[in-house]
């Protein structure tokens, strides 16, 4: 598949995000650790997502679309399917911006999650737990409304407001050496890749995977986008499959992709809890599992890792921790 | 019984404790939470001594024991009965002074603060889980070794240690009309309690205990100290009862003593973890129980709380919740 052509967001539109969604965003504080220090021989920098709005990363780009849109097209509300916290972050972006949100969800969705986009205010419409269901449903949501449909990461919109998380985490640590994100549809992971090229050429950008869920792995390997077909993994964020954006971003700017076993996710998602007081989700626990699986170097080093969320069952991680 | 001519600590014992501690310790973060102001119809200011060092406010009163020793005391270790925080707090803050702690700790106490205890290199020995076998070990530890004991809470530059996390908050927030803390042996609550009157006059500092182990509230109400018998409490940290200096500390300057049910600890502990995404125990979440009861008046008011600390059992905490 030739990427070259792909119309990519830059620089310049991730300082426009980053100014755009300032007044809605939390500039989440950077944790530090010396248990992990210790652990990895080097300094590791927490950029803390699971405090962001929402409770992960997936505000800000949501935040960027939305007040992006002209007065006409917000007057006629927007709409996605989502699974997660895609769905919660567009409720939200739509109630600032005064407008409606209609979120196509599998019916299978964590009652959490449900539950947090009806208290934003959005319209929840049911679909089947498929690809096919959730695109079509969406098709007819934005045909019956008039809604801007909103994808949770292919889109140059999302993509650049994921990328302020990066802004922020290169402005307030300098010299890192690496940051690490995990790589599920790939807006995060495209839009930090983006911002580093650009802002500090010298930072390797480093996206983790599941084993379980390796298509971001798979895609860059074959040179062609490699969907997942019903992976199971424990992080839930990172089921979905790149995208034409998403799949050119990670060409063109990560480094490489390291992929992780479930039982480290859910050791370092464990050790997060326990260590550092803060409660992370599965899919935020993915880079520092690669780390502490000693797959990337990090002896000297300054390392950021971007903890992509927060937003958890906690009677189903009960359930997860006493499998572990 | 009368307590006008108890020697407690002062403003001046406080700043020189937060000058001690200050290259040992975290000056924490004060987090905010949009949706607990909302519930509550003001404003909440969360000292976060969850992210202390050990996960908890005990640190601090440790250390400023530890550092205030004599070179030639110090040689000799320090000694203490604990069953959880302030046994890890003495433990490192024995190691950084390069020093011994011997730690009695009774055979019932949780496993990760027994595993916490002994990572920090501190001797445990073991003792019957009864205030007795506590006293009669601890005793018999000094009188082999010549270690310094160093009591949890009844202790002066312990009560100094604990007033600097106020201290910071003061600092840091301004016009505070009211501090919640919770009060187990009274340390916190009277360190604070000192501080904000020394500091801030206008601050109310409001003490929140557990229904199941109200020896503060009946000792404050009888003019004596009422111990608790053996309370049945999730907030393993405020099963203890006063000591002679605490019970002074809280009668001179605490306003009140407000008291909550078990599943209102429970409630209010769940929703810190699931809302602002940090680990706090079970003792932590009193003082906002007793908020979101509406037991205190919070409306336009501007409120801290200190969070007392975040170590937990994750299994044992997960099944809590379960219960819920």
């Amino acid at each position: 598949m030739d990427t070259n052509n792909v119309d990519l967001p830059g620089e310049r539109d991730i300082r426009e995000a980053a100014a755009r969604i300032a007044p809605y965003t939390h500039r989440t504080p950077v944790m530090t650790s010396q248990y992990f220090d210790s652990l990895v021989a080097g300094q590791v920098f927490f950029k803390c997502e699971n405090f962001q709005k929402v409770g992960a990363f997936k505000f800000r780009g949501a935040a960027n679309a939305v007040f992006s849109l002209s007065d006409e097209e917000a007057a006629r509300g927007v709409a996605t399917h989502s699974s997660g916290n895609h769905a919660q972050a567009l409720a939200l972006a739509a109630r600032l911006r005064g407008t409606k949100a209609y979120i196509v969800m599998p019916s299978n969705a964590p009652r959490v999650k449900r539950q947090a986009v009806a208290d934003y205010g959005a319209e929840i419409i049911d679909c089947e737990a498929t690809v096919a269901s959730r695109e079509s449903t969406a098709e007819q949501v934005v045909a019956d409304t008039g809604a801007t449909f909103i994808h949770p990461y292919n889109d140059r919109r999302i993509i650049a407001g994921q990328g302020t998380a990066a802004l922020e985490l290169l402005d307030e640590v300098s010299g890192l050496d690496v940051i690490l994100v995990p790589v599920g549809g790939g807006g995060l992971a495209s839009g930090t890749a983006i911002a580093a090229a650009a802002v500090s050429p010298s930072t390797r950008v480093i996206a983790a995977e599941p084993a379980e869920a390796d298509d971001a792995y798979r895609s860059l390997q074959s040179g062609r986008i490699e969907p997942s077909i019903n992976p199971r993994t424990i992080a839930d964020g990172l089921r979905t499959s790149l995208g034409e954006l998403t799949f050119a971003a990670l060409r063109r700017h990560v480094d490489s992709i390291v992929t992780v076993p479930e039982d480290a996710i859910r050791t370092a998602m464990r050790q997060v809890w326990e260590r550092m007081k803060i409660i992370i989700e599965p899919s935020a626990a993915v880079p520092l599992a690669a780390l502490l699986l000693g797959r990337i170097d990090t002896a000297g080093k300054r390392t950021g890792i971007i903890l992509s969320g927060g937003n958890v069952d906690l009677n189903e991680t009960l359930r997860l921790f006493g499998e572990g």
